[in-house]
């Protein structure tokens, strides 16, 4: 008797991740055609701009020297005397003290992260909001992901859990709620206004789910937004913040573009865990940072935290028995989480070449960014929030009903169809809106700011709408 | 209203896993306490006997160098340049055959991971086999846990669905089980004849959960055993082979102490794979293997994959969508898998000096165990399995009434309070056999046989063991 699909886990089916469903597939594929010759696509490389990878091949950013030169340290640490010379004193130094306290990092680590890397995070959050922060309410992961993941889990209680979630969101979210069959609570964002969230709203939501039988369990809020690339206010954080108190909801703050600001003085970041210290605010928060974003960008070697606040020892003593399953987070993660937290110091030997190599790396991503968003606001039927914030941005693109039908035709959505012949045409891969979720009736798609040579890249962009705007009309 | 035990998924509640569990936790509160001075303590350091964690401080397994050669060379490739001499020509070679493929590995790579170094996984399987393997049934991942974990996950698709598991256990399998809301279905091994699998007991433990209302998914062998060592005959296998085909069952085959075996002659490896194959047998399998055991012991890097075999392409697409939503393994776990499937060959630069270290590996833990098990042996009311491959040992041991009723008395399972109080006297930290499950009025614990200057810790052992004996009786 083989195994058949239906014998399987039935939420398992409802699972749908976008940044690497379909599209991104047929995209690997189109990769391996271009390795053969006379292959007849009309592009001569694929794009992946589906997934905030920087490092990936054809986008390359340069990885930050000092986080490679403190891994390979700790790899083999014999090279600081079989190459003198070749790490600077600060990285010698730094790797000194992690072998002194992790040893071998071949060696699986306590099950919630290196102690000392913990009181490094500790150190890091209470210098970014000025409350304290206590090394027993950080869980090191791999990635933010998999926190994420491990929360949502641990949550979801029974089918008619439910959990807020922005629309448009990070599918990670929808599929990480189906995977645990618990049921997504939409509140939309106003693409109209900056994708602002507006407090009544998720009240809104709040309530309607009571009325439909939904037990709402945790709030989730992006921030910088992803896909929107929005930044919350602090007012707005404030209300969201009375509302997880009001209907007694866990705070799921995902703040992994932190450092990924465009544009600082008008739009700050404040992380959560400041406001709700200096609210004195009861809501228990967990709040996810990772080591894949940021101008570091490591996406490979799975690094991440989480800080919970307001969560009582015996649920702490719960997550650390659902980590110790999985034994530890890659130590490699582990270690560049204390390079994030911990970046060189001015007067350090590695500074001037540390600040250089970030400052270029955040100047091309808001440049980029800002150029992206200007030119394609000038094509007819789009509109796109020029992102203050994370490494994208998610044009609204108008759809004829031509491209509806066809797309109806085709048993796709819309906006899918407008990614699958711009992937087809270009090789330029991005997620379609419908991915993330979306108003009834609005099309969107989006698309990552990584790759260099914009004026081409945006050319490219263009020159398909356009197409495609004279092959289905506006 | 703050965040309850009550309120989370009460899944949650039911997972142990015993190897990082209240032992575990007390050895760490020890090891802290021992850093003070006059701390009372009567031993001078911890001895995390507890888990298969190789390169750990204190028992220090030195990693492979070549492992970590070429690990480093991937972190930050100039070393090529700047430190000219310092690494072989082979390992030089193999990194730029690597960066070619991968690009850098700061970046996210396919969810399955890299396809060259799934390929060098087919050629390793059908070497070792002498069957083909296909890198599209091939899936890298962070450990073995995290593809068991996933496919039980996949398997368990109602309370009703039961998992086959051997008693003892490695306690994953229970603790996945019960997170997952599934039924863990025993079969006990018999440790009375080397703790050989009968067939027969599996057979009629299927049966017997028919017969309660359970429908058996899966079928879990471990093989080598953990905790117990023991190894599969090809015969047995083969039976087991037919059970699955009878029963319809998915057939999980750990295997990820393949490489560790004490007795190759008289107690070979064979690969479920290379039977299934040979059968011609229909049954799906999926088989696990990891970096973290054998005699690289690379825990922390997360490293290891699964291959199936039987399994249809709508369900492998189910689970490259699973793993896309975690994004992908760690690029130093996949790298470090690469090194498992394609060590250094006779005639390259590095092979000399990793056949000295493997071989130097290998030969101390098969003289560890086999002095451990002699002199385990010699105990009254101790009873020990000479394992003849994996990292432990499992001997039984008989308590008295006495030693029962105390235990009873303080809420514990006798074997627990006998680790216990090991642990108080020797800071050696071993886990109870009731982590892994055992007969009814059966005692027992695992130790692993990685710890070097076996002489004084097996005395510690002895001298614990006389001790109990005379405060309790035997």
């Amino acid at each position: 008797m083989p195994l058949t699909v239906e014998s399987l886990n039935p939420a398992i089916l409802n699972v749908e991740y976008a940044v690497r469903g379909e599209l991104a597939i047929k995209a690997e594929e189109y990769r391996t055609k271009l390795k053969t010759p006379n292959n007849g696509l009309p592009f001569d490389r694929i794009i992946s701009s589906n997934i905030g990878n920087p490092q990936q091949k054809g986008l390359d950013q340069p990885p930050i020297t000092f986080v490679r030169q403190l891994a390979a340290l700790m790899e083999y640490p014999a090279l600081a005397e079989l190459a003198p010379g070749v790490f600077p004193a600060d990285v010698v130094k730094r790797a000194k003290q992690l072998q002194e306290e992790i040893g071998s990092i071949g060696a699986y680590s306590h099950s919630q992260g290196v102690p000392l890397i913990r009181e490094h995070v500790a150190q890091f959050i209470q210098e970014r909001d000025g409350f304290p922060s206590d090394p027993k309410n950080i869980f090191l992961t791999a990635g933010a992901s998999a926190g994420v993941s491990l929360l949502l889990s641990m949550l979801i209680s029974s089918p008619s859990s439910g959990i807020l979630i922005p629309i448009p969101q990070y599918p990670l979210y929808t599929a990480a709620i189906a995977q645990f069959s618990g049921k997504p609570i939409p509140y939309y964002l106003d693409g109209s206004a900056d994708w602002n969230t507006s407090p009544e709203e998720v009240d809104a939501a709040v309530k309607k789910a009571h009325a439909e039988g939904t037990h709402p369990k945790a709030l989730v809020v992006i921030n910088p937004g992803n896909p929107t690339g929005a930044l919350l206010s602090e007012d707005v954080q404030i209300e969201l913040i009375r509302i997880c108190e009001k209907h007694g909801l866990v705070l799921l703050a995902d703040e992994v573009y932190q450092s990924n600001l465009h544009k600082p003085a008008s739009h700050p970041f404040t992380s959560f865990k400041k406001l709700v210290s200096k609210l004195q605010s009861p809501v228990p928060l967990v709040s996810f940072h990772s080591t894949s974003k940021g101008v570091m960008g490591e996406c490979g070697r799975r690094g991440g935290y989480f800080e919970c606040t307001n969560i009582s020892p015996e649920i702490l003593a719960l997550i650390y028995k659902m980590v110790s399953v999985g034994l530890c987070p890659p130590l490699q993660g582990q270690i560049a989480v204390d390079t994030l937290v911990r970046p060189p110091k001015k007067g350090e030997a590695s500074y001037p070449k540390w600040k250089q190599e970030t400052d270029t790396i955040h100047a091309a991503l808001a440049e980029r960014t800002n150029v992206m968003a200007g030119r394609l606001n000038k094509l007819p039927g789009v509109e796109c929030v020029n992102s203050p914030g994370a490494l994208y941005l998610f044009p609204r693109i108008t759809l004829s009903e031509k491209a509806v039908a066809e797309a109806k035709k085709a048993g796709k959505q819309p906006d899918a169809l407008y990614a699958r012949e711009l992937l087809d045409e270009t090789g330029i891969c991005v997620v379609p809106g419908s991915g993330f979720g979306q108003k009834e009736g609005e099309w969107h798609y989006r698309v990552t700011c990584l790759c260099p040579g914009v004026d081409d890249y945006v050319g490219k962009l263009e020159k398909f709408h356009n197409g495609f705007v004279q092959r289905y009309g506006v």
